[in-house]
């Protein structure tokens, strides 16, 4: 027969699944010979059967816990429901992941009329024994009878100046007035319908939300820890505390911690006293101290990791009540793994297989104190799609942003949508904002890019750029008037929040060392111009996997020209404009060869979604006329011609080079030409990597191909140059992937683009669906937003189907990816596993690219 | 070794990939006992080691050439190049698959200033050998020399009273003149020169360009038939001519065919002489008729086809030059087959399998008069997007389209591109044209629906439905003025042309029988009206494999109350609006069961690009403001709001059955009491199947479905009805498809919706890209346009993952198609070699479905 109940002394920490996080290791305390009141845990399997039974605990649980409570007991010396010498318990819950808050405790049980008078006897204090009695009703009545906790507040609100014994009887009575029975007073029938209240309460509205939020699986049941109680309210010579082992704030190795006297440990997490610090107890405890810090000392030895204990003083007696690895700050968790790599305490590779790449990430990027952010009032909620935080002014227009930007006004660009020609705009800006857009929109592409705070998809907000106002409700926002972004939160505050700054420590660069030992994956960067480059360099990127060549097209002075390309009724005009076109993309590659030198550059051929370049008012559209000599009204028409009803689906990629093989011809003689003077100048060898984006069809890459190496052999020949290059695709559309094996023939590199393949695979416009996407992780329809982390089941297994065709047809095959899910963890994990050779991501996601890839590298080793 | 030359005596009709298809068929009537000229067939093997090896005759191919030439004299008895009495032969190509007028001819070969002397002395007949030489010298300076033929014309033309011998020496002038080089003498040269020549011309243009056309691989090759020439030439006792051995137009059992006296095959061909009917050779050559008629008879049974055949009569000999499968008419088809399984000259299946199912997808549809459409202009070229011929005047508006048909005119609907709102006009007019969209557009799919003649995506013309005219290059068409369109063919003519009309036939109904007994696949139909239901019935439907509720809703009493709806910004709005929709819908239902009584009909629930309903005008809006009550402003805000960048990937589907599970509650509703209704009323048993769109992930679909299942459970209550149902979904997401093990633990059947997933797939919007597939089909990029044949290696490799993969979840799994694709034959055998149960077309392709899933089941024989 299955064992349901373990006692303190059966269990150890690498239970946690059977016992719960706080019951395995209150027996593995217990193990270590640590003062630990005694006490049993009831499995998370009864859990599952008690649910999966309909809510009904079975008799053979019931015998066991029968069972455990006399071995209790007697290791107690005290007798439960015995008026001379009451046995009590507290009742806790405790699930496998730790889910903080989430389930219920009941205290103090084992109390009734009779014993709480054989307490007050016994301990000779009848304040402590009507206080614990007082305490136990309530929760009680709380978790287990399901009475809202505010009644009970309300009586001791009314009754606070009467006698304990006063209000204990009106709780009695509100009892019975909500239920229409008596408090229980057998301790047996207390002990049983609490362990049930604490399983019912796995499946709390607030419990499942946390899993859902959390990805912990529903069906992990929890524990429940039933121990002896001891007493910090028993006077002066108790108290209750929790400490770290180190400070959780900056890893210093020192206690850190708040204890109260005269108190229960929940009496610190209600914030009704102010506790003391817990350095001031080495005055008021002195031995007790002592105690504790050597024990702090065992635990993290043992657990090899900083610990945040609770314990409870009993008449000067140190009792342990929990222990489990502490959460830090990013900055702690950073110095407390190299000082115990240093220590000798754990390893390397523990040391990065530790840290919290989310955290990682805050590094990054500034953030809001603390405290001033708690107190800012919430304007509306967004999509988080850029880190960091930001205060300013607002401005409607790209080019009022740059005019403030000039006066030296920190400015946050406000905007229904960023287009391109906002660049100007998102560039000198704190902060953006968008009512529109998704985790991938322009906005949020081009703010991580520039490693910028940004908002999108804010619905809530309405912003009319004409009127120059951001409406929320019935608060209207002018221009000029201040918020607050927190773009890693995606919450937008009213008025300004204070900021903090961070920097890299050396503890940091320590450990993305050490990361870089271990990883396997490279990492490269998504970088458009040498200022970018340059960051990605800094940040300890190994190449570019991706330069978006339409992006160096937005630029003021170019547009017109790109306009004019995209516009030619003739291949003679494209031709012209495209003959304008050349010396500034040459100039642009020298620029990034200049910073890259001989570290691979992989150049995308121009993939604009078409509608990005018409003209998008009158005014563009007469400037263009003015500019070509072609008429406004055929201008007009074309331009009317170009639009599409889908353009994601349109005329953009491959399709384009095939119509206009012009443009790649032009983009691939500035590619090389770059590539050769460079490496003459520099005395380096360059080998350009050109991309071909969305082909579906091996034909369609073979086509361009074509024109590309023409190109090249020209250029070799009028440099007299040597010069090797790779030739490859994108990944991005469904059929590619599809039909790997075929496109491979043509192709020396994959990279996967995985935001336009997500959006193919789930028909689903990253532009358009912000809220719908939102909508079904909140419904758990998604498991998670599938364009922030590779769907495995879909994308994912149409990205393992073209990686194996691939192989299979070009063993050397070089495989990366550069959708934004290079930067994602989860993302950069299964890349590892699906034996990719790079990621690429934007400059600022390069450190915790660098640090997931190590992680990931650590967690699947054979 | 390889042997390269067959003599007629060692091939047969089964050696066509060999010896070309005429190759093949000369030798097995010369196994057969008939009487034709002797000669030998250099191989397709030999043709493609000439361009494997850059255009080079290989010795052992020569000196094969060399001993069948000896072979053929010694069975002639003349002798090559001999002055007395010279061998002729004529140098043929012949592909293994027909390849008409595409590749060359050299006649008369052998001839030279000595032999044609001889000739003309041993026929006695100077006029016939001279005139023999100068064929033979224009035709081997055209082909093989590649002197344009319009050189030898002009000097025909000039001298056209002189001498024979004037002309033949012009002839060597102009060759010398434009080669450098004198017409060679050495028959044996002359020889190997045309057979390269012929190889060659497997190369030229017109043959490449023919290949791509009619899909023919461009490795197969060409080989050369060498004949000993006889001639039809030689006077009054001789002549030539080409016959079928049934009627092509009507396939009555009766010689059909032409010839003429004293002439040469291509003098036929040429059209110079009038040629006489066939049967005026009884009266002419009373014995050869004879012989005729018996040979023709012999090559029917043995080919068990109906023939088309050459032959010339040389001085009253009958010679059998070629035979070959005939062409024929659909009409001329469908009577042979029946005649011919009657005859007992083959079986039902042979009958089925040897139908063309485009030519029986003409016989559905009006047609022009032949002769009156080759002398119609031709205005423009655009897509044929449903087949069939309509003249009448031109209309820009639906409403003045509507106002032309009431006063009894017949109209042509033009428009830049169709929308719902155009149904009325499109359901009035004769034809439609569009001057945008593809194959797949609203347009095609409405037209094809309703089996109406349309032709899209004409890019040629300037449509300007302000201004009613339509522009093609400097012609400029008002409204009312006349046009007529092909759509089989996607030309436009200017004016009326004349009509045929056409109507089943009984031997077509008894086709169209067999291939029911035959076939595996059921043919179910789209059809969203009683209307198309009834006519599908007709046709032979089996069900309704996709009854699209969207398109009740663009009716016009409808449309305000669907606005209202999408535009509701609460869930009461909503509800309000869907109460007014639900009798409507409950009608539409009623009207379909009572249609299709207990056959199956699969209902859509709503799947509309939420675009389509927005209000187009302000005058749209200013209405539903007054309908509703909500003020403009906040309409227009409302409608702004929903506008979408990619509708294609927005809020449809399913999707907005989450968002708003209203909609589909009040469809299921509608579907349910209709069914109970209908079949109560009817006494019989209807089992709705309720189809969900547009999933991408398993808990999509569980969460409508659950939504759905509580509404029919309240039904049934409320009818107290015991009533079965399905549900399933649409495979059309790909997503849907890779996951299809998790989605079929959901669904009860699977549709593929292979037009958006042909979009997702490909990444290709359809209603956007017209002109690049018909720019990749015309490159070979695209070997056939996905959008009306299944992509067999992309979406076709992802439908046979949906198919195994939920089949392991779900072994009776339910699997059918409802995209266009389901009736496009080659797609049709797609299905059928992967499993599904059935296809569902427009009306008026179920009996080209019909045919096509016979003939799949008949190829796909185990």
């Amino acid at each position: 027969m299955q064992k349901l109940v373990y006692s303190f002394n059966e269990g150890s920490k690498d239970m946690r699944n059977l016992l719960g996080g706080k019951g395995a290791n209150l027996a593995e305390m217990t193990k270590l010979g640590l003062r630990v009141p005694f006490g049993f845990i009831v499995t998370t399997d009864a859990c599952k059967a008690y649910h999966a039974d309909g809510g009904k605990l079975s008799e053979d649980l019931k015998t066991e816990i029968a069972y455990q409570m006399e071995v209790l007991e007697n290791v107690a010396g005290k007798k439960f429901g015995d008026r001379e010498n009451p046995l009590l318990v507290s009742v806790r819950s405790g699930a496998p992941i730790s889910m903080p808050g989430m389930m219920d405790t009941v205290l103090n049980l084992g109390l009734n009329d009779e014993t709480t008078e054989g307490l007050a006897a016994l301990t000779d204090n009848p304040a402590f024994a009507y206080d614990s009695y007082r305490r136990f009703i309530q929760m009680f009545g709380d978790v287990v009878l399901g009475i809202p906790k505010s009644r009970f507040d309300e009586i001791f609100r009314r009754l606070q100046d009467a006698d304990q014994k006063e209000i204990i009887a009106a709780y009695k009575a509100l009892i019975v007035e909500e239920t229409g029975m008596r408090l229980p007073q057998d301790p047996k029938e207390q002990l049983l319908e609490a362990v049930q209240a604490v399983f019912r309460s796995w499946n709390n509205e607030r419990a499942v939300l946390y899993r859902q939020l959390n990805d912990i699986p529903d069906d992990l049941g929890t524990a429940v820890t039933v121990q002896a109680m001891v007493f910090g309210n028993m006077g002066d010579t108790s108290g209750s505390g929790v400490a770290f082992s180190r400070n959780p704030s900056n890893g210093e190795k020192e206690l850190f911690g708040e204890f109260l006297v005269n108190a229960q440990g929940e009496d610190i997490v209600a914030g009704i006293r102010t506790p003391l610090q817990i350095a001031e107890m080495a005055e008021q405890f002195p031995s007790v101290y002592q105690d504790f810090q050597r024990i702090a000392e065992v635990l993290e030895k043992h657990y090899k990791d900083m610990q945040d204990m609770e314990f409870t003083i009993e008449n000067n007696k140190l009792y342990m009540l929990q222990t489990r690895a502490a959460k830090r700050t990013a900055e702690c968790a950073v110095r407390v793994a190299v000082d115990m790599v240093k220590e000798g305490l754990i390893s390397k590779e523990t040391a990065v297989a530790r840290m919290d790449v989310g955290q990682i990430d805050q590094l990054m990027h500034p953030a809001f104190d603390h405290e001033a952010e708690a107190k800012a009032k919430i304007l509306a909620k967004g999509l988080p799609a850029s880190p960091g935080a930001a205060s300013g002014r607002i401005f409607f227009e790209a080019k009022d942003a740059v005019a403030a930007a000039e006066k030296g006004i920190k400015a946050i660009l406000v905007r229904q949508e960023t287009s391109p020609e906002d660049l100007s705009g998102m560039a000198v800006a704190a902060g953006i904002l968008t009512a529109r857009g998704g985790m991938t929109s322009h906005a949020a592409v081009v703010a991580r890019g520039m490693g910028k705070c940004c908002i999108t998809g804010c619905s809530e907000i309405q912003v009319n750029e004409e009127a120059k106002t951001l409406t929320i409700g019935e608060t209207v926002l002018d221009e000029g008037d201040s918020i607050s972004l927190n773009g890693t939160m995606g919450h937008v505050y009213f008025g300004e929040v204070k900021n903090t700054e961070t920097a890299f420590s050396e503890e940091f660069n320590q450990i993305m060392a050490w990361a870089d030992e271990i990883r396997i994956l490279k990492i490269r960067t998504n970088a458009d111009n040498p200022r970018d480059a340059k960051q990605a360099l800094e940040f300890g990127a190994e190449g570019i996997g991706l330069c978006r060549t339409e992006h160096m097209f937005f630029q003021e002075e170019r547009i017109p020209l790109i306009r004019q390309m995209i516009m030619a009724t003739s291949e003679e005009a494209r031709r012209e404009a495209l003959d304008k076109l050349l010396p500034f993309q040459k100039g642009d590659f020298k620029g990034i060869y200049e910073v890259m030198e001989d570290l691979p550059v992989t150049i995308r051929l121009l993939d604009p979604p078409l509608h990005e370049f018409l003209p998008q008012t009158e005014e563009d559209t007469r400037e263009l006329a003015e500019l070509t000599g072609i008429p406004y009204e055929n201008l007009a028409r074309r331009a009317e011609e170009l639009q599409e009803f889908n353009p994601m689906l349109g005329h953009r990629g491959c399709r384009l080079a095939i119509t206009y093989p012009e443009i790649a011809e032009m983009q691939t003689r500035a590619i090389m030409e770059a590539a050769i003077e460079v490496s003459r100048e520099k005395n380096i060898v360059i080998v350009p990597e050109i991309m071909i984006p969305l082909v579906g069809v091996d034909a369609e890459l073979a086509e361009v191909k074509k024109a590309v190496v023409k190109v090249i052999e020209d250029c070799k020949k009028a440099y007299d140059a040597e010069i090797d290059y790779f030739i490859g695709t994108m990944i991005e559309v469904p059929r590619a992937a599809l039909t790997a094996g075929e496109i491979a023939k043509e192709a020396e590199f994959f990279s996967f683009g995985t935001n336009d393949l997500t959006q193919m695979v789930f028909g689903l416009s990253r532009d358009d669906t912000g809220n719908i996407i939102r909508d079904y992780v909140e419904k758990g329809i998604f498991a998670a937003d599938p364009f922030q982390t590779i769907d495995r089941k879909g994308v994912g297994s149409l990205m393992e189907i073209a990686v194996k065709q691939g192989r299979q047809a070009r063993a050397n095959l070089k495989l990366g990816i550069c959708g934004e899910h290079g930067g994602d963890p989860k993302s950069i994990e299964f890349c590892h596993q699906i034996g990719l050779h790079y990621v690429s991501c934007s400059p600022y996601r390069v450190p915790v690219a660098r640090l997931a890839a190590a992680q990931a590298a650590i967690r699947n080793e054979q």
